[in-house]
């Protein structure tokens, strides 16, 4: 049991989501003695749907994830994949180190058929919901192919969770015109334009945010930058608020009134709502939790993980994926 | 005289920025007719820093680069980059056509030796002053090479502009550790790591934000999305504070009370006090003005030519280039 934040906060998670999902049974894997000793501490009355499974490795957070893989066998987070490829849990959820979690997942469950690479998608807010965006970091460099199988993943998602028949998928790039973009990008829109699924062509950075796209797609590289460059502005422009209402005593009693909307402002960007990315493409669901996560965080990532379950994501992402190759036979 | 608002934005600014500054004259280059026409609509002080230099074509916003260089040579853009090159200019300014601006600027300027291609740079605000950002889009693939030449640029431009002495410079990647990013951003990290320039190493999304940077180098792909992902969600963040402000009669009046500071906060954010690219590498200086720029904000453009003309930037990117070929010669 991994993560920056280590066993507490994801015991607290862990208990908080059996109260308040009835539906869940969940499977603390890590170490027993220190697990249950955390749980006691706990007045857990849910305690017939929280389990321990014993691991008595744990994979460090700058540990190369091919070491993982090869010396890490009864880690914790090896265990609850092993768990997870043999039915035993419905989807796991890991606040600890993306690569080995890739690594580990790619190895132990495979990816769906017609998928060769997973993705790391993430829904953040948009002016009028949200967006889902994928790749976040998984694959540095992709080619057309793997875009078009991001996109398809995407669609999948969008339409199963949020129940949109038709999600609207968009495809990064630096310009609308057709000249514009990358090789990869410009074939990825040509083989896009052909695929069954709601293909809107491309957009730019900007629409991420404005509420004319459901899901965007991208390289990791991109899209890594994208997620940290816009933590990174919301940071600053709430440093520079909470500056400019501190500035005088008139500015401070404002900002005393104003707490109720700066307040209800400042909830629509807390990260912490958005906290949990899915690893798309694996035979398996498995949920990527901030390593820095809380208690309410980790919680978050421990619901997507049962939204994805209940809904049978890879399931509906493989049956899809053979609608997508039927399609592209007869071309 | 292009831009998506014509000639008024252009006049005016222009009116302004001679009456502002007493150190610049600047020419109008444009339809003679319509241009005299208008400056008599100003009353304008300083005629005599106000010159006209008729030009019989314009390049048009979506016209492709190769049909302006080729069918234009008697545009304002090209009659203005014309200028620069026989030394009857200092500086131009552009709220065209980018890639015809760009491609015009290559085949008359050329670039400056030891510089493959020019990039797009421009400063951006971060929590305690501004981040210079290249390339912003003219470049789609770049080679490792090529981001080294931009982070010598926008180190030099850095130094010149505002007088640091040593500007931290980072490479733009997904993580720190040295096994992230791709394979370019991983050679050039490499040969920043050997260059004279203050070379900080690899920043993420996040730093450009937050003032720990003074120049970040990346592709033109993923520096153009920042720049408009960074856009999108500071107009989200700006809609859900009205929103947020509006929604009762209490929060209606905070506003109010809070208006000072708001506005204080949105001028910190306002593209208008950043518009004005430089168009980095060639030799003579083109700034590209946003096309939708009003008046004050291409008279801002119209200041960082000013700026950079009194800074003699092609000729200290060019001596800093000699040192650092000298200083590559040996390895």
């Amino acid at each position: 049991m991994g993560g920056d934040n280590g066993v507490d906060v994801v015991v607290s998670a862990a208990v908080n989501a059996v109260s308040r999902y009835d539906d869940i049974e969940l499977i603390l894997v890590g170490d027993q003695h220190l697990l249950s000793e955390r749980l006691t501490s706990h007045n857990v009355l849910n305690m017939d749907r929280l389990h321990i499974h014993h691991a008595s490795q744990q994979v460090e957070m700058g540990e190369p994830p091919a070491q993982a893989l090869r010396m890490k066998k009864d880690s914790s987070m090896r265990i609850a994949i092993n768990l997870l490829k043999k039915g035993e849990a419905d989807a796991m959820v890991s606040a600890g180190n993306t690569g080995a979690l890739m690594a580990t997942g790619r190895y132990v469950l495979k990816t769906l058929s017609g998928i060769n690479r997973p993705a790391i998608m993430t829904s953040i807010p948009s002016l009028n919901g949200h967006t889902y965006m994928l790749d976040l970091g998984a694959n540095v460099d992709c080619k057309a192919e793997h875009l078009v199988q991001f996109a398809t993943m995407g669609s999948v998602l969008a339409t199963a969770v949020d129940e949109i028949s038709q999600p609207r998928v968009g495809l990064l790039n630096i310009g609308q015109e057709a000249i514009k973009g990358n090789e990869q990008v410009k074939t990825a829109n040509t083989l896009l334009d052909r695929s069954p699924i709601n293909y809107i062509g491309y957009v730019e950075g900007d629409d991420i945010y404005l509420g004319d796209v459901d899901v965007v797609v991208c390289d990791g590289f991109v899209g890594n930058v994208v997620l940290k460059t816009s933590e990174g502005l919301v940071k600053m422009v709430s440093k520079f608020a909470r500056q400019e209402f501190q500035r005088s005593l008139f500015s401070r009693v404002t900002s005393v009134l104003a707490l109720p909307a700066l307040k209800t402002l400042g909830k629509r960007f807390d990260p912490r709502n958005y906290n949990g990315a899915s690893l798309l493409g694996l035979q398996g669901i498995v949920i990527k939790s901030h390593g820095g996560a809380d208690a309410f965080a980790f919680e978050n990532a421990i619901n997507i993980a049962r939204i994805e379950a209940k809904k049978d994501i890879p399931r509906r992402i493989n049956s899809q994926l053979g609608i997508l190759l039927k399609h592209k036979r007869p071309s």
